[in-house]
């Protein structure tokens, strides 16, 4: 690990459903002596899945070496398959540290670089099977932890996925503090987030209008990946 | 209720607590033909509690009538005292609105603009009692609804109002389809969340930072609002 605080680096992009980012952000800015910072290729503020803009503190050209490397995920996860400048910022930011992480569907932007192969990992529900075309062992459970790669589920998962890397850094009174400072006590007023708790025509509905927006996009890229790194 | 599409108007402010506004926005980019603006002085980016910053999309001054009112948390909420010109903003908004709501300290907001006197409310545990300074009802649950007044407690319970107004707006079906799509299922790594399930050393060491921070200006505050108001 660098020298001097924690550094996070997060992959910022438009279309990025905030909430992925923002959750494990709340958490994040509890950790002590920390960093972090938003990359994307400009610093112009970048509109997210909920119309409003969240602003980048850093380009990929200037971004420091991460400690943690973290990409959130969404619809514009996505569109990253097609841009290789944000892929390879990935692949070297990969090189140096220490986790290599993601919420939702942030797992197909980390496979599409090649960071995910041969790794157990997980996404949102709906998209999870198709990481297979990417060489990735789907795992459906929250989070998902494989030597140096941590992955969460669908979007909301974002804060259980920080807590289980607060724990990891800084031990676990810690992350329970941290809980207790954002009252993290949980009460959905329904039991209903879960494609194994809700109603199979909900669920249906979902994985269709998914599997229509992806998987085209998801054979290609994996395509791509795998004549660019035959050994994968 | 104006015709058209739902507005939600969010009081943006520097120093928010961004998972305040952020975890609801989630759920209220999920609500059917919805408009949410974020309002503020200026159209400038704004420093949240995380150091990046959030742009508002509208100015108080140009803001359309909100059919819900939201007013996040965040040590800039205890700002917001100071700032008539916002309090009149919430005063006059409030007229109209067919909700009125917050999350986390953002109740301290409302409180001061008068909106919550009289009241049953919630607010972060820590700063919960010093709502009796404006003449509310300090109420600790997760979620109290009061009339049309709907405030959410600590932080992370933010996206359990959100949930709460959606079955509200929309059914129950319609929220619970809401929380399929966002995965909300939550796992805690712990179980540390609220104050009677925490070390009772963790919960002194907030309360005193939290009472040191902010006690001389709710009892300023509120000698103030009850001097402008004496009938309440």
């Amino acid at each position: 690990m660098s020298p001097g605080p924690l550094r996070i680096v997060v992959l910022l992009f438009p279309r990025v459903t905030q909430l992925h980012f923002t959750g494990p952000a709340q958490v994040f800015s509890k950790f002590p002596d920390t960093e972090v910072h938003l990359a994307w290729h400009d610093l112009d503020p970048i509109t997210t899945d909920a119309g409003w803009c969240i602003v980048p503190t850093t380009t990929l050209d200037a971004c420091p070496q991460a400690d943690i490397l973290f990409v959130p995920g969404g619809a514009g996860a996505f569109d990253m398959f097609d841009d290789l400048a944000a892929l390879e910022f990935l692949r070297v930011q990969s090189r140096k540290a220490r986790w290599i992480t993601s919420v939702c569907t942030g797992s197909f932007t980390l496979a599409a670089a090649g960071l995910l192969t041969g790794y157990r990992a997980t996404s949102h529900w709906a998209s999870l099977q198709m990481l297979e075309h990417f060489g990735v062992e789907p795992t459906s459970e929250r989070v998902v932890r494989d030597r140096n790669r941590i992955t969460g589920a669908g979007v909301t998962s974002g804060i259980d996925f920080a807590f289980t890397l607060a724990a990891e850094l800084f031990g676990d009174d810690e992350a329970r503090k941290i809980q207790l400072a954002i009252e993290y006590d949980p009460e959905p007023p329904f039991d209903h987030g879960s494609p194994s708790k809700a109603d199979p025509e909900a669920v249906k509905s979902i994985i269709a209008a998914t599997e229509n927006l992806r998987m085209a996009r998801v054979r290609t890229s994996a395509s791509a990946l795998a004549r660019a790194q035959p050994s994968a």
